[in-house]
């Protein structure tokens, strides 16, 4: 059991995969190609998270400095894999920095990459400053700066949450679901009128899709302590006035059009493929799936099981997923390579 | 490390956390109540699984074959805990029949209570033969006898699925939502599509939550290639002109009363909070959230933490949860109790 395992990203899967290894004194090299751990919670500057409330800097941050803590750890930032060759118990890794190791089996927790809502031109980022991304919300949360327009640095006084932008969307063909944006863009609503209470918030949605316990928490809470608007529509565009932003589209309630100015519009952005999915795969030799995120065999088994023996994949690298099971899945994939290695040594024994 | 790991519940999520802390050989006891392991997709005879279509006796069969040859995993069948006294790393554990044994943690992994549909009683189930609940057509295809109206055996014509029967509905004290239903009932309708293509299937949902991955593989394909209807709707009533069941509701699309006759109608029924719940929060000294499931810490420390020191919980005993995420935290806790006894260790070294 000497042989470490290669983690590839330090987003919440890999860093829970690295401390799972650890708890289990077994050795891991954690490899991030960007300058630091956290993943999208922390390197896209994320404010509190769902469903626990808190802040990513302190959720996430306790998980990075718990692996940066374990000696058994071996962390390389900005790295990627160049070269990875070799069989289960008996891989050959080259990093981009010129490191060059064995181990005896990977973990891709390289996570998603955010839509860019460019790609959704008529919904009016990139042409008003005013329309921004639930990204950019997080952050202006979280830098405790406050929700602001950016046009001009006013508050708002009425804000419109768009989500769906990115997914279930054919004709930008993402016909996935991002899963967790219904849940975030609620809590974002609340935080957003707990700091402004003036502030009306309004979301539009298709489905409302706060499943399991979030149903509660965000969807009636939002609306029944915070008085967040709900509105089942189809968005036309995103236009403006001079003045106001304006949000045209159709409710689908009452089946007529809905034409409404904001100060401020957001995007819910959802969840693409990581951008180095293809790449992932020519260097790992695993498949990905008709979407482009990495395909994931059956949970039955081995949890995270790849087209690759040896290969495992865990958290939002396999498609849309929450913080919780992206974590949970981290540490699965650790047993699952474990387990692995352990059958691998009772069948040469 | 030679005591073992206390596991109450032999579903998916038990089930992985014994093949974990087997394949890093820490032995453990699996207690289930039934006189079989496998839980709900065993007990209640599922048929194909969601999202991986293979059946429910050969996936989860799988698992309760591999932790039945585990050395390391004791089971213990037709047996609960009627006493749980101790500290971290020094439990003692008394099971109803009579063994009593120490353990240095517990996994609670007790699952769910399928909501009973008679609670429900204006939606026809308990009246009408013919009105059946989701496992009960999981039975029915699991069988091999196919879908059938119970009343007289005759192959329906018209099958309507009401989603959220049990879930979602203040009116009975159940806001939550049950996460799954609405990708089971999809997958369902396509099953009975496929068994009988001349059948119509309808599906009645508030909010269709084919999250994530799904959207594509259920969600889409159900319509597109097997042409089940959904209709956004409030169901009022379902009655019977004698020859007929009547589903009477309003098409919240439209805002109109809509009648329509079938053969079967078939509950979606919701996941309740384990009926032991109460008596396990008070043996094992753990909280229960305000919906009575399991309360459970954020998941950034210690994945599946209770309230009590060295008490681990994880799959739908902590709220509804799909199979898979189940087994990932089956996985998981089996790692946070690894974890929390090598802290525990280097607390008293």
């Amino acid at each position: 059991m000497s042989k470490p395992v290669l983690i590839v990203g330090g987003g919440p899967a890999g860093l829970a995969a690295a401390h799972s290894l650890g708890a289990v004194d077994k050795p891991s090299i954690l490899v991030e190609k960007e300058n630091r751990l956290g993943g999208a919670p922390i390197l896209s500057g994320y404010a509190k998270l769902v469903p626990t409330d808190e802040w990513a800097k302190d959720a996430i941050g306790g998980m990075v400095a718990r692996v940066e803590n374990e000696p058994l750890v071996q962390v390389e930032t900005e790295a990627t894999v160049t070269s990875f060759t070799g069989e289960p118990g008996n891989f050959s890794v080259t990093l981009s920095n010129g490191n060059i190791f064995d181990a005896d089996a990977a973990i891709l927790c390289s996570g998603f990459t955010h839509f860019d809502s460019v790609n959704k031109p008529e919904w009016g980022f990139g042409t008003f400053p005013d329309v921004v991304t639930t990204t950019q919300v997080e952050q202006m949360i979280s830098s405790g700066n406050g929700v602001r327009c950016p046009s001009d640095g006013r508050k708002p006084n009425r804000v419109a949450i768009l989500l769906c932008v990115g997914s279930r969307d054919r004709q930008i063909g993402r016909e996935w679901c991002s899963k967790i944006c219904c849940t975030v863009s609620s809590n974002l609503a609340m935080e957003i009128r707990e700091e402004l209470p003036d502030c009306h918030v309004y979301i539009y949605y298709m489905d409302i899709r706060t499943f399991g316990l979030y149903e509660t928490k965000y969807y009636w809470r939002s609306q029944e302590e915070f008085k967040v608007k709900y509105i089942k529509a189809r968005i036309a565009e995103v236009t403006s006035d001079g003045e106001h932003l304006i949000v045209k589209g159709e409710d689908t309630l009452v089946k007529r059009p809905i034409t409404i100015p904001f100060d401020m519009v957001v995007h819910a952005i959802g969840m693409d493929p990581n951008i180095d999915n293809p790449q992932l795969a020519e260097t790992f030799g695993v498949d990905l799936e008709t979407n482009g995120f990495i395909d994931v065999a059956n949970c039955y088994g081995a949890m995270g099981a790849t087209s690759r023996p040896g290969v495992y994949v865990a958290g939002a690298a396999t498609g849309p997923e929450t913080i919780d099971d992206s974590i949970a899945q981290g540490h699965a994939a650790a047993m699952a390579v474990l387990s692995g290695l352990k059958s691998e040594v009772s069948k040469s024994a």
